[in-house]
């Protein structure tokens, strides 16, 4: 992994400084960039709130071969993680790969790897083409994203996404209120739970299974799963949208518990590592998005890179399973942490 | 906004480092100057209380153009934000402008971006001179402060202010037990319930409302609404006069809880962006006064680089309310916040 | 001040950097020398607990002129303030200054401010004998402190001590434990309830007051007052014997609820200005004793250099006084704190 | 001892820097090395958890010469320290040193001081071939730690190790769920109640008494002493195997209440002092390991300068016995602590 950070501090030179962990100091404010925007509080927090989350270690029980393997919204995976949607490498990583190239990275790479990864949408158009592109060519292998557009546009793209093959289509409401967006005349916007409901129809009726992104409050939870949202994700889109809010980690145990069972619970925001993922899903997540260590993976390596980077991913969750005693994803629970929120 | 900054940390070198973060750590002590007192730590309380302030984002509502204005003891503003009154740019910020061009380029800038600035008072009287002339100049639009002198001092610089053309006037009395002004024999003081009653008469006397800038405390906010201040602005004057006080964003709620409905409550301290004035709007204040980042912007910029920072602060509170689901400022309150204290 | 505190630094070099806010951190360690014990910890945590405890402003009275005076012990002092008993300036503070030239401008700058000064004791002998000429000089305004020696040693001193004209004498029981003077063959250590009523019985003998210095425990405290200690000094001996306590700080308001009444409460640790002062008295110290600011005073400025840095606490305690709304010291409690411990 | 440590750092230069506090921050990630896993988070949250921990200074008493000695397991140990199981000084501290000398180091100077050493297995297997033959050397004045190995290895290791004329054996079940053992084939695993009953009965029918190392959790405990241990420890490893765990300073209370009586309680995780020492005691250890600092004196100063350290640990151990009125090791409780967890 060393080789491929190095070489991505290289490419990502003036956008990321590929930290030895990524905490969201050093690139305060740059929004584009890959930083947290304003104060960079709300990234720095993801960040903070999970490490304060501790494993209970425990040994005495007959876990040595523990099964990280999972099924969320009926896709197969060999461990409950995904690459989160992310776009626009020109902007937001210094440009140092293709757009096109960077997808096939971290599609390819998930692939190759049991898991799958996300894509984002966005301005210029080539982010959301270089996505269902890259989508199509891994024969649906992927979770194509789009952004809360208001008018046709967001059922012109799910109509578009739909021909890629996918299984499950998401949006990252989240990404409402920029207003640089809106300035462009391009508004993105909230959703009242009537609008969601109208989204989560069309989404359905394409055969595709629908993911909200960006929900951070337990009342929302409840009302994206009455609107239809087959599962949410919890998010504060890497503390890149609204400065100041909790951490992900701090909100996920009460909104899992509001809407358990009737949605799948997933969430992002400052996992770094094997250990981070079964944190998140002790504290309730049945699957976990990882935003930026993607980045460096991909650009500093390529789809090897991506496959490199969940090889450890990996190993480190089956290590902490293992010294946890859990011996399937299922097992996980609140009774892993220490003291947690 | 960054040339701004770089220019008045060129004008304001030796009084001010215009830091990323303006948190009172790099200028502790520095009074005359831009620091907070002694080990400046009321400052640095002001910015640390405030960041601890988390915001709920919620995104599923029909929110997508809120309308931040608000109307401030019969003042139209476009946001509910304020320049708070500071003065003595030659000895405080490094003498890079003249006092009535720095009183010009706040007043100024202010009234254009819809909002009204407040002007300071002080020795020499070349500070209120400044002020006064600007307020005339802009035909009323500001709110001069006046110091809590002992004697006469107060009700003869009250009928200066009041032929400004103004219609709302303050007292600091967080001014009150700067000895340094006592020695010179030009003493402010505290004011007993009954002698703020005699001041806040004569301010009503010629017409104006009356705003007590300087609590901290519930029982003084119930103390000053009985003896007619029309509103109390919450400060510990930006920790410049009482070393090791809490944030003022930590005594807001209880203080606002004790005499909403009874008077307007502002605030100040640590305020550096539209998303703190949502944090502190939904603590409880009806208007936020914002004081040093003013300072660089009218320093770096004049009337322009007022503007231009009030329009940031725009965007990031229009931004925060659609991101939080405020449609309008009454809309927000403490269930927009995640765990406030 | 600054240039006191720049000649301290040149005089004191290798042994005290005279650091902006004085910690324990850059010193961690260094006993002797001016550092806390070990890691420093207990120095650390007096100041960081002091910190912590922040003054509400209060503004709406009229209290203008505050009466910082005080009777301590039968002594009248201009504020509740004195030097804490140190000594050692060749091995502790680098030798720039003499003992008895040290004792001197300690005892004499704090009676022209019209407090006092407390001495230290120890091996070798010039360290107590200058402490008793010193306080012999001055006519007794001074308070001896004797070192807990085992055997017939504080018998001896005190006889000597008592020659001074004092009229207060203290044993600074923090000092027990200090093996290396074991291991030198003078044995120093704790007293049983009886040992100390034997010791005060011997200082009442003498017809003087006696305080006892070391106190960290509610249940100490009672036993030291059954003993018959006049005064109780709250105190970790400076974090120099002990590492890893809490901060004085922390434990005074229980300290002071178990004796108030029956002993005097004084406190030392951490405190550096005259707000610090303020705090510590609400907290419920009856008088305040302060350490090494007054190492950099007296080195850095002789005897002029104690005074001017009593005028700044003065004009400080005065200040905060005013603030927060005490006329005198008696009125200062709980009450005039935000959120103690 | 600031030779022994200068010495260290030279020899162990790009395994450890011998910082001035030894708390896991420089040295994060470094595995192999001397660092914690991954973020290093689990080393520095012991550090941190014990630094938070305090004492009540108490001086009102007759303790002067406190007795620090322990029998531990039927061992006669002059205070209840002993040097935790580390090998691998090749790989772990830079080889300057041979994996013989350093056991013999840390036996030959334990047993000097009146304590005892225990020491580490692994691969390769002139790790465990050093540790036994530094035992036999000392007449069995040792304690040989086994892994947890599947299989047969463990029980032919016992073999070896009961020839060594030891009377204690531990297993370091934290060690269990390294992944890189079981790819290189040499599986390590946790333990079910019924494995674990059937290790402590093997290790019994050698007339051996039996420690289990790695207990993090009370329920933990309690199916330890159930099967059969005689003693605990709570170890989460240094922080080298589970990232992201509470420090064993905030579970030992809880795990020794739930099986005092039952199985001694011992403890590891960032002792650096003797002051650590007597906090771990009171939080309810019978007896401490430390780790990481025997490594630095045995490489510094070879078996004298375990010898010095030890005599530094001793030292701090007595003083902060008389500062809290313990006359035995069995009088420390929570009682002197103040405000622990």
């Amino acid at each position: 992994m060393k080789e491929i950070r190095d070489n991505a501090r290289k490419l990502m030179k003036g956008f990321c400084r590929v930290c030895p962990v990524c905490d969201g100091k050093a690139c305060a404010g740059e929004v584009p960039g890959m930083g947290g925007i304003n104060t960079g509080n709300a990234f720095k927090r993801n960040v903070s709130a999970l490490r304060e989350v501790t494993l209970n270690m425990r040994l005495l029980h007959d876990v040595t071969d523990p099964d990280p393997s999972s099924n969320v919204l009926g896709l197969d995976l060999a461990m409950p993680v995904m690459a989160a949607p992310i776009g626009g490498v020109s902007f937001n990583m210094g440009g140092g790969m293709e757009e096109q190239d960077y997808v096939d990275a971290i599609l390819g790479g998930c692939k190759d790897a049991g898991v799958i990864g996300c894509t984002g949408d966005g301005v210029p158009e080539f982010i959301y083409k270089s996505a269902f592109d890259g989508i199509t060519k891994f024969e649906g292998h992927g979770i194509p994203f789009i952004k809360p557009w208001e008018g046709g546009e967001f059922e012109e793209k799910l109509d578009m996404a739909a021909k890629t093959g996918c299984s499950v289509l998401g949006m990252d409401i989240d990404a409402a209120g920029l207003i640089t967006l809106r300035l462009m005349g391009r508004p993105v916007s909230p959703k009242s739970p009537a609008q969601l409901k109208e989204v989560a129809d069309m989404v359905h009726d394409r055969g595709l299974k629908f993911i909200l992104k960006g929900i951070m409050d337990p009342r929302e939870a409840v009302r994206a799963a009455e609107a239809g949202a087959d599962a949410i994700v919890i998010s504060n889109h890497g503390g890149r949208v609204l400065d100041h809010t909790p951490g992900t980690a701090e909100v996920l145990t009460d909104v899992a518990e509001e809407v358990k069972g009737s949605a799948i619970i997933m969430v992002d925001g400052g996992v770094r590592d094997g250990f981070d993922v079964l944190k998140m899903v002790a504290l309730g997540a049945d699957c976990v998005l990882i935003g930026r260590p993607f980045c460096y993976a991909a650009i500093g390596g390529g789809r090897d890179g991506v496959v490199k980077y969940l090889g450890t991913i990996m190993a480190q969750l089956k290590q902490s399973m293992v010294l946890t005693g859990c011996k399937d994803i299922a097992s996980a629970g609140l009774h892993i942490l220490y003291d947690a929120f």
